[in-house]
């Protein structure tokens, strides 16, 4: 805490911090034991990154992924978690455009660098936007990246049209919900599946049309009977293993299956090639580890934040947990069925 | 033969043959000595359908796997094979429009349906255009269905950009040498792979911008050193097995992965989900077997017709064979490298 007087920037294009802040960080891959909160540097900003103080972070299940090392093969430790922030921009890097200290902003940030779990991140400029004005920042950090997953996957991707019938898994959770509001936004007939009493009722509640209760009936069966036999045109696999495998069985063909997890199966090609279908890997996080087309997140997030504003899409927060709670959202995550989505409040 | 009197029909709508015709069928699944010469009756138009005088027609490796029983289940034998076909419409069926009795058309008969190695075939006139005047139709014969593959796979679904490095594998074959020439009008830089010296050679006359060896050279190792060590956007793959396995590390991030062949394989998932890759099924069998977009194939063929006119698109059949060679033919594309095309005269 010696630089305190650093906080008065002169410029908001000094960007010369040499304070520590708090975190939840692993300094080695395992369990939810792993995460330990510590007192770390604040990072410092790129050419082309935002300084967010973060006001709320979100969590998904590529927290617990990483946690156990995946994507994160050859980094330093401490690594620090967290792939969705909302908060207030502190300080910017020389190339940013368009935003500036103050202003209040929303952001999936980088796998590839530390994360949100803690009480700054740097965030690429170009991948974040303005937060929506009606939701405060616990509930815009609820979005990003599963806004990101589920735009990227039905709208730049698979092109859902106007009409057209889609399968959508687990309605109830991160990815689910809010990837309905947007096929129905486009005009899309959607089927959702969910088992527990909550994820059923919010499947409801983001009107898909035909909420499947997979423990009740058999999906596929469902999907045979709802398109005359023939299969569904678009299918959103948000769950992977098993529900992978079956729906290869859910698809028309021609038709388009989104896999957000990259199930293994050595059924893909006997079930696939025949129908004549496109896979899609859809895998939010390619731009920041890649560094290709930077820009094309955020305007997705400043697009979403224009439908949120409208009343169109709203995320839902089953619960709000602290920087300290962080472990236990993990575990939550890792048991599976949350519904919606954990936020972590680290500010206000 | 008694019914050689309605050979001069009053209208083009009735079609009301009875006669025999010559064929070359399956009476059951096997190897090529399955193929038998024999009197079969002519094929009654649909209402959609031409009934077309064969001139010629291609072969294609899907010819030996429908005679070993691929995607044949549950059909009545004898099966007439032969998927490619130019000639002479004789009949036409009350639904058809634009097509007439003495036009000359080129198409590729449905995988469902009895094929073209006969005097006669019915083909869904949606799915059939005028054939390419400046060619005969031996060399007519040798397009449809590999120039509809190619077509599909790179413009419609891969959406090869101009500027783009494409590979498509086995340049030399049928599939490779025609996605070569439609990869180049776009724009696209093209990286092949061949062996045989006639391959190599054709590679290179249909203007691949690197031919690769791939027995003096791994194409993997290539195609780093080709993009910077960052994969290619497109590749395209008409081979199978330990091709396209290899061919997953030739993908850049967001890389769209063709295969026409649909090869089993338990690494798919693993290596191109991080890449956010798409990966394309192309089977264009898929319109005639499920009666999906039946105007979409016509209309390729039209285009690609005007590109054979134009001096644009050019087939390269290596080997003419008759009616009693088919069997012949199958062996040489069961052993592989076919160079270009086989083509069957039936008439002229």
């Amino acid at each position: 805490m010696f630089a305190e007087l650093l906080k008065d920037m002169e410029s908001p294009y000094v960007v010369s911090y040499n304070l520590n802040m708090r975190a939840v960080a692993i300094s080695e891959f395992g369990g939810p034991e792993a995460l330990k909160s510590q007192e770390l540097p604040e990072p410092v900003p790129g050419e082309h990154d935002l300084l967010v103080e973060v006001h709320a972070c979100g969590l998904n299940p590529i927290d617990f992924k990483v946690r156990r090392g995946a994507l994160a093969k050859g980094r330093s430790m401490p690594i620090i978690l967290g792939f969705d922030v909302s908060g207030v921009v502190r300080g910017v890097g020389k190339g940013v455009k368009g935003l500036r200290p103050g202003d209040e902003i929303y952001a999936a940030p980088s796998l590839a660098r530390n994360g949100a779990n803690a009480e700054f991140v740097c965030v690429d400029a170009r991948m974040a936007a303005l937060k929506p004005k009606k939701i405060d920042h616990v509930e815009a950090a609820a979005l990003p990246l599963v806004t990101i997953t589920a735009w990227e996957a039905l709208l730049q991707r698979a092109k859902i049209q106007s009409g057209e019938t889609v399968l959508i898994h687990a309605g109830g959770g991160g990815v689910g919900h809010v990837a309905i509001q947007i096929a129905k936004l486009h005009g899309c007939r959607v089927l959702t599946t969910a088992s527990s009493p909550a994820s059923l009722e919010l499947s409801r509640r983001m009107r898909a049309d035909v909420v499947i209760n997979y423990r009740e009936e058999d999906f596929v069966d469902r999907v045979k009977q709802e398109s005359g036999g023939r299969g569904l045109p678009v299918v959103m696999d948000t769950v992977g293993g098993e529900t992978f495998n079956k729906s290869l069985d859910c698809l028309a063909p021609d038709g388009r299956l989104i896999t957000c997890v990259g199930t293994p199966s050595d059924k893909i090609p006997q079930k696939l090639f025949r129908l004549c279908a496109t896979l899609i890997f859809e895998f939010m996080g390619a731009p920041g580890i890649y560094g290709i087309r930077p820009e094309s997140q955020g305007r997705i997030l400043a697009d979403a934040a224009k439908l949120v504003d409208d009343g169109k899409l709203k995320p839902r927060v089953s619960r709000v947990l602290s920087l300290d709670e962080i472990a236990e959202g993990h575990r939550l995550l890792e048991e599976g069925h949350v519904t919606g989505k954990l936020v972590v409040r680290v500010k206000g």
